[in-house]
């Protein structure tokens, strides 16, 4: 919970809302009631009276501390977010290092990756009822999901339950009456903040985790908001690559699909651009290749990439080809343009006899045809275990979220 | 579970269903099976045989006891509610009450708030995985809800999980498959009975939860039925001024907004007038003011009551100004109305300027733009805290209800 | 968990996927990946590697045993499901037995029923927070519900929670994000096995349950599939009888209402066959009689049936009067014809006048007006009972399937 373990760990339990440090990178607002006591300190202990005391610590050059005392707490009068993740630094402190909210997949360095994944394995190994399936006991997430991704729902409410933890459900938050009746999405979190935990949310607009992370005073995670960000599935799919290949450097990786419209295949180029020595290729029909953005900023980091029409040729040199499903619904009234994309690159029996040994088939699912099911049962078909894989990666950052590294 | 704690504890805890005592107030029915072996006792223990025990015990002059074996019980021949509360005496019996079902705001006697206000303050500190989260264990509580209320729901799922028990939700009951059928509201409440130990129901028509009540062998909480009653907001709008303010005896209370439709303001004033000294005013556009019958009730009771236009005059005189949001729905197809309506007293940083120091602006919740986003910031902004003390009056209700005082 | 449960009880909890052992009656379909390690072995203990190892055991004469280590596991090349369950023998190997899906009431044989009511009975007796209400603590139960049925799913949630397990719920698969975009069922399987250790479906298509059984790796049971099977309900039908009547040979039974399209009167009919000396009345309008199948079942079983017009004759020898809603929803446009058939055959307080004192009144519900309101005080309605049994046969169906006999 705290940069410094130390500092916060004993007296912050206290009361039933988690405390939460809060770490501020490049820009931040603060609002501040008048009756807050402010000090400056930097790496000290503080001494807190013996009412519960809620901290709000930023580890910058000016490393302010806000000390409230349960009298003020309530009044809600110091809210504090970054609200910029683009460059962020580190989010370690020495050794240890705490999340606060997981709004996208940029704001992960390669050292965080790292340290998610190693936590992640770790969860893989947690058997039913040994003590570390009861770490997150007493805890409360709510999903508040304002549109259904029944998938992406039951894998975050397992990984809870997986940790001891409870969960408050629903799934059709955009009926909330609330939210119908007009409420703003920031009204709507700091009253749900009062009854959990920790918030999953999945919205239909880019950029509202966000929003509701600026707002709330415990830790958001964005389970996709939109066209925007999915930030989980790209970590699954990173934490996938290295399990089944046992390395993230210096791999080939070729991305097949709909590369214009899947914010998967985005977001993992994105990510895989951390890592030394890859090569990507786009494999997609013409009318929905990757886009430039991607493409430049993979050669401004590095990465070697091609675009090819050949599949089998680009089957056959990579560790992992990741087939994503042509989306109808981006095509309008063209359904015949979508019937020629659609048909164009299918995973079956003989993409995998040209594939190495080693390599693996990856889908964010779900799937249409572009993978045959005859290719099901090749142990190199590794998109089922890569969506197992979501659950171990939303255990971990719920673990790091809630307790801390 | 019982008026007399002694007669009941142990030996009725050997059946899944939670054994209750039902007491009645001026009127009860009792439908009894004819193998029932029924008793006159007046305050005796009963020898109670190896099986399951279930009883009914009335402590009326007649004070009855109908003993169950379980051979009997389960043939549901005995049922026996209170069916009027508008009048009942005190609930406690001798130091101690017991809650049997939370219908309506009306049931609460001044005794029996500061009850729950103080259980309520007890479950403010209840820490996570202390001994008190763990109280109702093993409990279950199924959410019927009729049309949905998400802010509701999650408020008494939160509030049964931080008490350690678990949760059976349906929030589109009216679909019940059995609803939609055709079957009663007293049918599907005998199968859900089965399936937990308390209900909290919300219905969209007035008188359903009195109905359920009648009907269930558990306890029932009126989650809002329809127009009718929202029994939990009453009290969690009270608890909020005692613990904001202090006192609840010689207060000043402003109710702002739509006062003819608001069943929150209504019941707020209904429940006021259990206290001393209390002095509200009601300040609303002409269209929805406040209804006559409040108003004798009010004067009824030597309540002090007044009308106002003048916003800012009121707030700063008032401890509370407690705004509430206006209806459009309401409104039909007078748009123009509604406007006019909607816009006429808003409470923002000029009224919070005239307040005193110690008052606070409290609401319901959802607001629109009845209370301006600059208002949040300042401690006496008090709508969240409001929100989040629902959570500690539906914990002590939950706590009254299954394991008593 | 094993047919022989030296076999797999300790080293098979290493992982959260719950292990367990396949067998298969007749046929069997088996995909194997080259990589597995295939081993021909009897009855013997088999040494396993410090990693998790998975089983699959086929008790035929050929009695095969496949060994994957964890490194091949995960690439799912293994599944091995009875596709076959119309003439299964006994699942019971030597005095123990276990369960691997619940599919269809013709899976049991009188044995394996017996056995079911067995356990049953003892969770009528597990108390609160006693131990037997946490011998499911760890396991998860994802219920995937395609249409909902808000009492079937709240039924078996309650019968997971009562065991201390925990639930993942989705009452619209159907618009499950995944199913809505054309994923088969057998994929949105694999994907939800991975979050769970046991699946409740429902389904609007019959053999729905059949297929996700042939799929999944964890348990399936089916909780109703489209004009298909309902197994539960089956058994807590026969399970009623037994608790009420005291036994199953001998005795008479009247269905009633609607015996041409009720799944139910249907599956009870087939049950009921495997007991001595029972005979069955069928007692319904000319447009919804019971169809020759179950009647030259019946009889190639020696089961004595006649079809009658007489409800109160029926009623005055039967032990058990089963009672059915006629369904509006087949009779279409003919109306006329709906209400004709729904009033003929009413159990009322005439019908009880005629009926043994040790006789009951059975109902699946939900129910309209073919059984009258003042018929439920007597104990002889058994029909909120029935509902309730369902809750203890649904535990002893979990706990079987789950940590076996």
């Amino acid at each position: 919970m705290a940069s410094s373990s130390s500092l916060t760990s004993c007296t912050l339990h206290r009361d039933m809302s988690v405390p939460r440090v809060i770490k501020c990178h490049k820009e931040f607002i603060c609002y501040q009631s008048s009756l807050l006591c402010k000090q400056s300190v930097h790496s000290t202990s503080i001494s807190v009276s013996d009412g519960p005391t809620y901290l709000r610590f930023f580890p910058t050059e000016k490393a302010l501390v806000w000390e409230q005392t349960r009298k003020f707490l309530p009044r809600n009068g110091s809210r504090c977010h970054a609200l910029d993740f683009e460059n962020p630094s580190s989010f370690s402190v020495g050794e240890k290092f705490q999340l606060d909210d997981v709004i996208e997949a940029q704001q992960f360095d390669r050292k965080i990756l790292n340290a998610i994944f190693e936590v992640a394995h770790e969860m893989e190994k947690i058997e039913k009822n040994s003590p570390g399936s009861q770490i997150l006991k007493g805890y409360l997430m709510a999903t508040l999901f304002y549109e259904p991704s029944t998938r992406t729902r039951l894998s975050f409410e397992s990984a809870m339950k997986r940790l001891g933890g409870e969960v408050l459900t629903t799934e059709n938050a955009r009926e909330f009456s609330s939210a119908a009746k007009g409420e703003t999405l920031e009204d709507t979190i700091r009253t749900v903040e009062g009854y959990s935990d920790i918030i999953v949310m999945r919205h239909f607009e880019s950029g509202a985790a966000k929003r509701a992370a600026a707002t709330a005073n415990i830790p958001i995670i964005n389970a996709g908001d939109g066209p925007g960000q999915h930030p989980t599935q790209a970590l699954l799919d990173v934490y996938t690559i290295g399990r089944e290949i046992g390395k993230l450097d210096g791999i080939k990786v070729g991305l097949v699909g709909d590369l214009t419209n899947g914010r998967t295949v985005r977001s993992l180029a994105y990510l895989l651009a951390k890592y030394q020595d890859v090569t990507i290729y786009f494999v997609s029909p013409d009318v929905v290749k990757m886009k430039d953005d991607i493409k430049d900023y993979l050669t401004s980091k590095g990465v070697e990439w091609e675009e090819s029409n050949d599949l089998m040729e680009v089957a056959s040199k990579c560790d992992v080809v990741y087939q994503t499903r042509i989306q109808r619904e981006r095509f309008g009234e063209r359904i015949d343009l979508y019937e020629e994309a659609r048909g164009k690159y299918i995973v079956d029996r003989d993409v995998l006899s040209v594939m190495q040994k080693h390599a693996v088939i990856m889908h964010p699912l779900p799937r249409l045809d572009e993978i045959t099911v005859d290719v099901d049962a090749d142990p190199r078909a590794a998109y089922f275990r890569q969506a197992k894989n979501g659950l171990y990666i939303r255990m971990a950052l719920l673990k790091l979220l809630l307790v801390g590294w």
